[in-house]
């Protein structure tokens, strides 16, 4: 890998850390504090995500999004149970099968467009499931927000799902990996997008916006979660020293640098879009409305700014590729990329 | 908890973290790496750890030390296989149940004397499983270097147990969550007290001794492990932003700061196992052979001291204590404490 | 559930045990015989399906397919290895999650036509797994033969996704709940259709075929499979009294009665086919090379044909229902049964 | 292994099938039957267990008792649960990890008299686990009725483990794999010795008692096992054919077999340990009071009298020896056994 490749596309999770974090964390550094949680700038934390989320919700901090997707589920099914989410979910794709593995369940991936899960095709994988001892029960919807194609389900999407899973007794689960993107995208709190429209278990994800090692899952019901203490610990994933990440999250929320970093990172998504869409040659496959973008573009493109900036190629049959932009993207980065590649497109008409 | 209490013997991970290892983590955090592992902080860590272990070694960074147990044990062993450790061991009796979970063996777990595992106890359990369909199949034995009872495996002990595991087909796995303790200890290398021993494979611990969130398998002999690239990602604890771990690894190696902490720590033990044998009434109840301390002493001074310094009750029918020390204990803490205990002592016997 | 109605073509588990077989289990009745396989009867049984198989073969009796299927794959994958079979296959849909749950593994379900894995498809659902750290990686091809459709792979097809298969350093797993039928239905033998295709290891179906509980794993490549003794105990699925199901397998093997019985089913279904597709309304909607036929019919004659004999409506959405015969299906049985449907059809166009 | 050793005195599972069981099985050979439980004599044999063991018990039949324990376990504890029970149990040493695999559970062995849990140990062990993340969370107690050491445990000793259990929060779980050999036993029913004393769910075995891959998992407390079905599908042990075990607990229950089996296999005990106890050189080293007899014996009588009789060493470095009797045993089976060694020890003090 070509080290001076900068800045990259690649992932929102190849960003930094948030300057602001280290000083948060080197606040924390004063001395001894009692391991596992049980230490002030936790208990500081914990308040902080139930402004956001709920007087009521329980906050768990994990190292890894894998960790709080798959110990979210583990809290709230049972391994006979089935869990359904979009086809292109992380859970579904890229966790090397570690909600089969650690939460023993089945999980049903579900076609979707763009990304976000339909009713009538939800409806479908659970009316397959449902009643037949053979089959796992349904228990969990799943919802990325925003999802891996940078879509975002309005309010009303995720409340109709939400009707439908609580009326045949499910839970919802959202994957938040990029829950701020999709907050700052639809202009609400990360309440009304999530507590309020039914969701009752969330991970909340910090790491691909700026935080480190830094995940937490939140359960919005309250009558859920309750062995997740343990579970956490069995799921090897309590840290002694979760002062650490507990203190990010203190920066994270009191300077609503959750809400700067992630319209940032949308923002560049959009600039970037734009200047995709003026190019010939190229065009942008599914609604930006997060922080990812994608784009079909000449095959022949590919290495050339690949050599430019690390990106993603994402469905290589139709030379579909994939940009994320973080916190930390400037508007200096996108354009010199999209300078680069108007540049390759000028070259190809000549 | 009372927040001032300061400073802490309830457990090295209640310390803070080393910091120049934040020096380290910032210096890192210059622009995007593409994460999981693949940047240069992580290659320049894993050169290090090769200097130590061998050039074969292969390393796996982790953000606990049960994560680093359980997917070390997973790599080396089939779920109907059985691991055999002491019955005080971490693996034991304080991950609940990760490595039974996770792993799926079944953890034997064998009485000792001060935390030692002994040849003649190990080769009974072993015996006990060995040829029988009914039973797990004897496949690893587990050391904890230093012990949970603050005790260090002389080298000979190690190999002996190494000789007698390989002669039955089985493996060797050492947690060494206080594994630079040990080798301070003993005055030899990392390599002396493990590969050159014949162990196999290390749980290699960080966090205890000065890093956050820093962990790492250390495979030994090069025919294991080849799954465990998939094992981590599927265990939960491949971490995006890794760099920031390995970052810390490489101030811990390039600076001898694993033995310096670790010397000092093994120090303040000494000091505090010391000034507790002056004083009538306690009695150090385990060779202080390490960073831990082990006393019992009158049931009516644990509140006031416990009001002083944390510290934790190990076995409340015979009030034994136990002490932790760690890379940021002063000697002014020790001396601190045990001249609060010696004030107890004197009360008691006007 | 209405008992009189009989015959049904709900399933072939739904039949009878063969009355031979009885007998053969009241001749291993005599006297004592050490438990967990131990015993003549299981050695004589083992010895009949290495003539079939190969005298490599390995054999290991269980009682449930389920079993016989979670296994087979458990002891030739690990937990991080991904599955592939067809989107209809019993270990896709119909064993409540058994397969990740059990093995770990991930299963992905391929679209097919007709129930057979076609190597494009294939080709592209392990592309697009291979190489990642964040996928599972591919490592087993399950077939069933004959598929949940009640077609029949031909043996160059099989011979095709096996080299495919092992070209990528995997392997191959046949579910044969009904092998006997393929075998049948292409006149070859056992061995023919598995071994000598590249078939590293089969799940031998005896229970759908008139046995009781008797299952076998079938290890084809000699170097596979030393786990299983182990794996087969800590799956729950070492019965004591093993020679009640090798007893059974001395029968079916000895007297040819699993071709026997595998071809009258295999009659009957193409009996009740023919007749079938001679009455108006009614559709066959898949090749007919087994024991089970697909057809679509009126709505408005599932209820009434359900009050005269039991069987599964496999697609509601399009009035698609499935018919099984088996050993003891009669001829006069399809006609009644047929004759019936008739009848509606006549009533429908009067 | 020479077959024409006979009787046997290995294990009682080495016996054969109640002949009455084998027309049972035959009289429920008429006809098809709509497969895994949906079957008229499923419902039949239901019906006499809960005469047994109240009008709420539930029962769920599977094909072993590792299968019998396990689900039971699964149904009642999570993963992040401990299980208590004695260090000779059948779940804790002879079930090659099933419970720790399957179940996901912590199992802790506790030492014994006799193989009967004593409550202050059995409290001690709580303790060590209670209230800690660090460790599995007391959920269950396990006792198996007759022990492993063929003791039987009084009424009142199930009823103050099981007050101190449910005073915990935990349940209590009976591997009643010789349930039928304790109730004879004490002279009680199946309902007075596990529903009356606090059992909540049962593994009830009928495999050692005469019947052939037929157990049961029986849920007495009628809140719990409401996941079981999907349990034992996924768990394997759904046989398609189940009306061939349930029509055998038809003949068991409805002829008393059980309580006829259970008490003539008492009595061989009785008749075996009466004799031993007479011979030099012998000790009987637990009460007999099931179907089991220990003894020590000279080392070199073992090979010689393994030459008329198959027996277990239970404790080679103490030349303990293990006799079970079963429901076949005959008292010429006994005195031919028994005079054998009479006659070595006659020889001996020549």
């Amino acid at each position: 890998m070509n080290e001076s490749v900068k800045p990259m596309l690649a992932s929102d999770n190849a960003s930094g850390v948030h300057p602001a974090l280290f000083e948060r964390m080197m606040a924390a550094n004063a001395g001894h504090a009692i391991g596992y949680g049980a230490d002030a700038y936790t208990a500081s934390a914990e308040r902080l995500f139930r402004l956001h989320f709920g007087e009521q919700a329980k906050v768990f901090f994990v190292t890894t999004g894998t960790a709080a997707n798959v110990l979210a589920l583990q809290a709230i099914a049972q391994s006979v149970d089935a869990v359904f989410c979009a086809d292109c979910a992380h859970l579904y794709v890229d966790e090397c099968g570690a909600p089969e593995r650690m939460a023993g369940c089945k999980v049903v991936g579900v076609a979707t467009t763009d990304g976000k899960l339909e009713l009538p095709a939800l409806e479908e994988a659970v009316a397959f499931h449902a009643g037949l001892v053979h089959r796992s029960r349904p228990r969990v919807v799943s919802l990325s927000q925003a999802t891996e194609r940078g879509t975002v389900y309005q309010p009303e999407e995720v409340r109709r799902i939400a009707g439908f899973a609580h009326a045949q007794g499910m839970l919802v689960h959202m994957d938040g990996a990029r829950l701020a993107n999709a907050a700052a995208s639809l202009g609400q709190s990360l309440g009304a997008i999530t507590r309020d429209l039914g969701v009752d278990i969330v991970s909340f994800g910090g790491t691909k916006n700026g935080l480190m090692m830094a995940e937490a899952i939140v359960v919005i019901d309250p009558t859920l979660g309750g062995a997740l203490p343990s579970i956490r610990k069995q799921g090897m994933q309590l840290a002694s020293k979760q002062r650490f990440i507990a203190a990010q999250y203190l920066g994270y929320f009191e300077d609503d640098l959750w809400l700067h970093n992630a319209r940032h990172a949308n923002r560049m998504a959009a600039r970037l879009a734009s200047a995709l869409r003026a190019i010939e040659g190229v065009r942008v496959t599914a609604p930006v409305e997060a922080n990812m973008v994608f784009a079909t573009l000449p095959p022949s493109w590919i290495a050339p700014l690949q050599q430019h900036t690390a990106f993603h190629v994402w469905n290589p049959r139709v030379s579909e590729v994939r940009f994320v932009t973080s916190f930390d993207t400037s508007e200096r980065d996108i354009d010199a990329f999209t300078g680069e590649m108007a540049r390759l497109a000028t070259r190809e008409t000549v």
